[in-house]
Parts: structure tokens; sequence; C-alpha cells
């Protein structure tokens, strides 16, 4: 049966049934590991219209896969599944200076679109941790990233999409229109969508011109709890800051301890990390003037304005590194939770009381400018069935905290295979009605992503 | 048949039956009008839901009605139909400081929501033209305004919404969080959907510190062409603007007629209006002086800036007036075409040649920042037949020239009825049935202003 893909695609070895990298088992999440039937390494849109085609006449179930650097199981593919792999979709299309939209494949990498755009001149906002990951995987899961508190989330750059749907049809929604109040707003509806309801094949993103200076600050603070109520006054106070990020002393010593390099402080338990960007340096210093004041009045231990190369790019290293510091030494849960803004502080409270009760350590950080607040679940030497237990009771408590605060499962991961059984506990039923419906008017025979949808 | 509604609702006053008034035959656009079967003016989301859920019993249509400031004709009812009147809903429910959401219901107007907003120091950027139109009406056209090139439109507020299904079911889609990638994005669905798939009840708009600094400017030219160049130039340079509209001679002179006040200049034959603001003087003024080199360098004829109260109330009140001004002097038919914004110039100049080759007057005039060029096509003194069919030819020209250019039918307005046609014709066949199948996921009988679905 998979054999017959071989006749769709240009090149028959880019049509993978046997000896198939293992990789395709997992994304970044990693403990979660299934093989597929089949995988496809697609190479245009065409391609990925004629395997749909095939799967939605014989009812094969469909996963499709970016980098594979998603932290929720999203790509885990079932056994009778083809996995269509986007990352030979890797073109830079074109770019239009005077609307400043960036066409691109969807398995263009994030650093990439980057790098390119600054090269031009441009910026793309979009800034999640992990730079290796596509722009469709970016899309599907309408990432975050460092600079949302500024510049807002992928689903905020993203004029249109080229999308395969489950029957091998092919549409553009969006254009390169500022505003659109033009017929159902279909696009939006797909970001976001975890490669439930079609293929993203290929956007075209907004790009904005390059701010002249950008300046990190580093915030110490005797208690998180200081640091996250400092947060709230400077959103009240309408300060142009671009990232503000909280992490704990414990995951920053993981994360020293990995990289083998030193954060430039080490007082307090706390450290907010501040972004302010804009054309001039005034415009940048009045405003990280405003947020020294105002760290100051909620006790903050110094405020180190990263003017040197070399503390900039450590403070951010670190930060950037915790995850695979965690993971470096034991395995861990990563977990996305996002609550309003105000119950951050409230949160993270919680979740020490949960690691102390079930005794399982918990680090903390994330993007303290939206409520976005990662943690890592961390086994350490428990053994693995005690792990699985603990591991459940821990979740369980998080998301019904979470749920209790106005919070969500998700504020960038996207819900994948992880997740699902929190979120639909959670979940309003007409809510959740209206989800499936949906999937069935987009993909009739549930072939997409079919495992991972509500 | 409809007198049962009268069961359902508290005041048995609020169904009107017979005597129905006028207004609820059209909207704004005013010159179609139909007569509905029966008007409730519903005081709770309660009462919407008992009025959907009979009606969706009944196979009844209902047409959701806001203030009924649309210039699409969207709140034309059809004569089997139920006109549900929200203006009743008025409630302002609840400032959230800390997070800064307001929770307002649906009939709530857009100047109660921009004064409550400001009177406790805080700012609701969507700026729509028609002040005393209702919040659930901008929502469902996912209204834009004048402030959208700098603070988005109407769709960047909107955290959450209550919403009634056609069945009577009642849910809440979004949430007080700032991120979100938790399930599909049914908020962004429902935000632009002119009435067709629920009807919105309450919403928590986002809002933002307010500014403490805005000013105007007013930048005359000898041609459109030479100030919708300078446009270009000014979103390269990254300057921060909040406003960018244009104007061009004859429509201000109508405008001036109708108010009997004076426009401050009189030079040129088009003119740029922009504001600036910020919470310093000299980030506001550094960024006007950007653009002032800018435009002299496209030959502006002046640059006003409007330091007095005065100035600066005629100018807007002068381009703010200028859809009644038309009005007032002849039947218009109003149009709302965005393009992408390297095309508008080409674009104004087409209509040009256009209202020349069939001899129609042609007043343009819009949001220069986002390429949304706004068009009252004059019947002036043309005989009714002949002007039907001088309308016919003009539509016709216009929709096929914004679609050859990438652009669409409608920026900020909406579809509604009276755009039906012109989108259909130009809109991808799978984008419509995808729309047509999401149409019937969310209201099986089709009940939900039946006669403007796509
Ligand atoms: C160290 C680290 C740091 C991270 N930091 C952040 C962060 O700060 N913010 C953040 O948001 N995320 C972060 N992530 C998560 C991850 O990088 C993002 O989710 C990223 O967007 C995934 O892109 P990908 O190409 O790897 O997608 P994949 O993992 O391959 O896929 C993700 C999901 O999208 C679907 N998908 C992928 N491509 C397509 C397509 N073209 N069409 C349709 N569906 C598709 C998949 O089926 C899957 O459901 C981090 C991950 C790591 C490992
Ligand atoms: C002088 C003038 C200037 C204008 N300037 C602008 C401008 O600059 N920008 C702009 O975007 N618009 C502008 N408009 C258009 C109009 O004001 C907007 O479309 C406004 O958002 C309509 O709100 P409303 O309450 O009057 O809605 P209505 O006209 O009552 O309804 C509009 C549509 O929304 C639906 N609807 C209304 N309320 C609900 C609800 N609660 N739930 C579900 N569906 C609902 C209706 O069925 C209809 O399809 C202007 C209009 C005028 C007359």
């Amino acid at each position: 049966m998979f054999e017959q893909l071989k006749a769709l695609i240009e090149d028959e070895n880019r049509v993978i049934t046997a000896g198939i990298d293992e990789k395709y088992y997992s994304d970044h999440l990693g403990h979660i590991k299934v093989k597929p039937a089949a995988v496809v390494i697609v190479a245009s849109t065409d391609e990925v219209s004629k395997v749909l085609d095939f799967a939605n006449l014989h009812h094969i179930p469909v996963v499709p896969r970016g980098a594979g650097t998603g932290l929720t199981g999203g790509t885990v593919p079932t056994e009778d599944s083809i996995v269509i792999d986007l990352t030979k979709l890797n073109r830079i299309q074109h770019l239009d200076k005077e609307t400043m939209t960036l066409t691109v494949q969807a398995g263009v990498l994030l650093e990439e679109v980057q790098a390119f755009a600054e090269s031009n001149g441009l910026f793309y906002p979009p800034d999640p941790g992990e730079k290796a990951s596509t722009i469709g995987g970016n899309i599907s899961t309408n990432a975050g990233g460092m600079r949302a508190v500024k510049y807002g989330v992928t689903r905020d750059y993203v004029r249109s999409i080229e999308v395969v749907l489950a029957n091998g049809s092919i549409v553009e929604l969006g254009s390169k229109n500022i505003k659109d109040s033009t017929g159902l707003d279909l696009k939006d509806l797909l970001i976001g969508s975890e490669g439930t309801l079609g293929i993203i094949t290929e956007a075209k993103l907004r790009l904005i011109p390059k701010p002249q200076i950008a300046r990190s600050v580093l915030v110490p603070f005797q208690t998180l709890e200081e640091g996250i109520d400092t947060v709230l006054d400077i959103k009240a106070s309408g300060v142009d800051v671009a990232a503000i990020e909280f992490v704990q002393k414990e995951a920053i010593s993981l994360s020293e301890q990995y990289l083998k390099i030193e954060f430039p402080t080490h007082k307090g338990n706390a450290y907010l990390i501040f972004t302010f960007d804009g054309d001039t340096a005034s415009h940048v210093r009045d405003n990280y003037e405003k947020v020294r004041e105002l760290c100051y009045q909620h006790n903050a231990l110094d405020f180190l304005v990263l003017e040197d190369e070399e503390s900039f790019e450590i403070t951010w290293q670190i930060r950037g590194a915790i995850v695979k510091a965690v993971e470096s030494v034991s395995v861990q849960e990563p977990i996305d939770i996002v609550v309003p803004i105000n119950k951050s502080a409230e949160f993270v409270k919680y979740t020490k009381a949960i690691s102390n009760r079930h005794q399982v350590a918990i680090q903390s950080f994330g993007h303290a400018g939206d409520g976005n607040v990662h943690l890592c679940i961390i086994k350490g030497t428990l053994k693995e069935e005690e792990w699985q237990e603990k591991l459940q009771l821990v979740l369980e408590d998080l998301y019904q905290k979470a749920a209790e605060l106005g919070g969500l499962p998700s504020g960038e991961h996207g819900i994948g295979l992880t997740k699902l059984k929190y979120y639909l506990d959670y979940a309003n039923e007409v809510q959740i009605t209206l989800m499936r419906n949906l999937k069935k008017a987009f993909d009739v025979n549930q072939i997409l992503n079919p495992n991972k949808a509500y």
C-alpha cells in the first residue's frame, strides 16, 4: 500500500517505508515514541497535495512534521500513519520591500527568516526559544517567545498562508492586504491548529523596520514574587518593553553548569531579564530608567544594564539553555501554562507548594510579561513507576489550579499529545463540540493528525 | 407564530410584530429596505438564547442588529425574519485594572467604551469613524478606523467574547490570558463574521495605558499620488505614527459646506492628516519631524502641526463628516476596498479614470496607512434608471481592478448585502466551500443572517 506513494513523488528515495529514522517517532519531547508506516519527504506543494489526496482516498492518517522541535508530542505519529516531512520546502522565495512581506516555504527555519530580514534592514519579531524550528511549525503552534510582550506572537506576523487541505486541494488564506473584513477569517483558524485542519506549505510573513537599538537589563530580586509584582506595575505604566523574562536561581545554576559559563550576577534568588528596543538611544534609555525606578520600588537588589556584548550574550544563552540544561541531568516534562498576568505570582507560588507536597522537583521560568509560565517537572532519581504516578498527580494539580485562575494549558507550545487529556478535562463542552464540527468541516475522513484532535 | 416570542421575553413590549419602526428595515446604507416579521429588543444574554432556540426550532431567520450604522446592508432583514436589537445590552460591567480588561455588553457604544477607558487613564485604540456604533457591531465587522496604522483593528483588542450560537447555547470564546495556543482559534473566527455564526452578547476588551500626548499634522500636496508615495516611505522608515488619512479637495469642500466651518488650509488638491502619539512631547516631536522631512521630499506644500485645539478639532470634524456631507447632497454608494499598500496610488488613479469613463462622480478618501480606500460613488443628478445602470458598471470595474491588484472588497465595513455578489465573483472556490461548510458546522438550519452568508 505505502509503496504506491513512490509513484506520487518525484524522487522515490524521499518515500521511506523501511529503516525509518528514529527521529520521526517523536519530537523534542522524546519520551513518547511511535513508528509510523511511512515517511514522505516532500519537495513541493504539489507533492503535499498528491500525498493528501492519496491518504484521504484510503483513509490513512497523516502527520505533518516541521523540524520536530515541539515539546508536546505534536508530531508523534500513529502506527498506520504517513509522516510528511516539510523541511525540504526550504526556499526563501520573495521579499516585497514595499509591503514589507516575505514569502517563504513552510520548512524555512526561524533563524533563517530572522537573519534574512535583518540583512535587509527589516525585522521578524516572533522569537521562540528554539531558532531551528520551521516557520510552518511556528505558525501551526502559534509560537510565542521572548518578544511577545511588545510585538505579539507568530499569529500577528502572518499575512497569508498557502494550505493543502485534507482532500488535497490547495488554497491561499489571507493576503498582502493590511486590513481584511472580507468573509470568514479562515487564516486565523488555521494558525495554531497543530496540523489538524490542513498542511501549511507557504507563508507570507509581515516584517517591520528593524529597531536600531536593543538593550537588555538583568535585575535580581530576593523573591520571585517581588519580581512578578514589578511586572504588573511595568505593564500598567505603559513603558515600551520588548521582553520580560523571569528565571530562578536553581534554573540558572543548572544552565551555568550545562554551558560552563557564569551568569553576570549571583545576588538574590530570582531574576527578571528585560529587553528594550527602539530607534534612538534616548528612547531606550528613557524606558529602562522608568523600569529601574519601578524595580527598586519592589526591592530589586541590582539593575544591570548589559552594555557589553559578552554579558548580554551570556545572559540570553543561559536563559535560552534552561530546558536543555534540565534535560542533560534528568528526564523532564515540559509545561507551558498561561494565566492572566495578575495571577502569575500566585500560580508560581502554587507550583512550589505542589513541588513540596509531592516531593518532585519543579523548575519554573518563562515569559513574565505574558503570564506564560514554563515549568520543567523533573524526574531526578525517582524510579520510573513512582515518577509516572507522581507526574500524574502533579499535572492534575497544576492544570486544575490553572483552570481555577482562569488560565489555559498552553500559551505557546500547543496541546499536542501530552496535554490533550488535561485540555479536555477543563474545556467547555460547547467549545469542544464546535471544534469537532469544524474538524469535520475541514477533514471529513479525519486523516490529519487525528490522535491530537480534541 | 411570532406572538409566541412574547412568552420568552420578560417585557412583552420588547417584542414588536406590528408597527415596526422603519429604522429596522435597513442600516445606514438606507437604500435597501425590507420589513421584518418581528423585532425583539433583548435585555439579557438569556433572552437572546431563548429567541435563538425558538427560531432554530422553527427555522426562522434571525438578523442581529447593533446600532445599525453599518454601510453594507448587513442588518437588512428578510420578510420572514426576526431582528434581534441588541442596543439594550448596554452595561459596562467590569474594569479589571490589573489585566487591563474591560467587560462590556455587546450593545455598549464605542464612544462609551472610549470615554470610560480614558476616564480611567486607559485607552481603547480602535477608532472607526462612527462612534455611536455598538461594540458588538464593531466586533462583528472587525471595524478598523483611524488609528489602525499603529494600533491595529478591533480584532486586536478583543480578549474574549460571549456568543449565543444558533441553537441557543451560550459559550465564551477566548479568555483574559494574553497568549493562547490552546485548541482552535474560535474567537477570531467569530470576529468579523457579521452575525452569520453567532450573536455576540458580551466582550472582554483589551485596554492599554493611555498615551499622554497626541498631536495631529495636516499636509497639503499638489497631487494625491505625491501624498500616497510619501506614505510608503513613512512606513518603510519605521516612524511611530498612529494615523495616516488621505482626503481630496472636493471632499473637503463638501464637508466644509455641510458643517459650515473652514479647513485650516486651502493649498493643494490632496491632504494627508497624521496623528502622532506617545508619552513624551519629545517622542512625538521627533517622529513628526522625521515625517516632515519625508513629506517635503515628496513636494509637500506645507506642514501644519495642529497645536491649537481649534484647528485640530476642525480638521478631524471635516474628515469625519465626509460620508454624511456627500449624503446631504446626493444618494451615494459607499465602498471600502483595501489594496496592498503599494497599490493604493494606482487604485485611486484608476477610480478617476472610471469616473471619467462612466461620467459618474466619485469621491475618494480613507485610511492611507493601510491601503484602505473609501469611495463615495455619487448619484448626483442622474435619473434612477441611469444611476442603477452606471453604478453596476462602476462597481464591476472597481472590484475587478481591486482583485487585479491583489485587493479585497472590504477592509473594515464587511461584506453585508451590497458586496456579496462582487465578493463571490472574485473569491476562491475552495475558500467559499470551506466557509459554507463552517457555516453549516455552526448553524445547521442556516438561520443566522442567512441572506448575507456566502
Ligand atoms: C529549547 C526549546 C525552546 C523552545 N522555546 C519556545 C518558545 O520560547 N516559544 C514557543 O512558542 N515555542 C518554543 N519551543 C517549542 C517549539 O520550538 C515550537 O513549538 C516550534 O514552533 C515548533 O516548530 P517545528 O518546526 O519544530 O514543529 P514540529 O515540532 O515539527 O511540529 C509542531 C506541530 O505543528 C505541526 N506542524 C508542523 N509543521 C506544520 C505545517 N507546515 N503544517 C501544518 N502543521 C504543521 C505538527 O504536526 C505539530 O503538531 C521550544 C522548543 C525547544 C526545544
Ligand atoms: C459616518 C460613518 C463612518 C464610519 N466609519 C467607519 C470606520 O472608519 N471604520 C469602520 O470599520 N467602520 C466605519 N463605519 C461603519 C460602521 O460604523 C461599522 O461597521 C460599525 O462597526 C457597525 O456597528 P453597529 O453597531 O452599527 O452594527 P450594525 O450596523 O447594527 O451591524 C453590522 C453587522 O454586524 C452584525 N451585528 C451587529 N451586532 C452584532 C452582535 N452583537 N452579534 C453578532 N452580529 C452583530 C449585523 O448583523 C451586521 O451584519 C462608519 C459608518 C458611518 C455611518
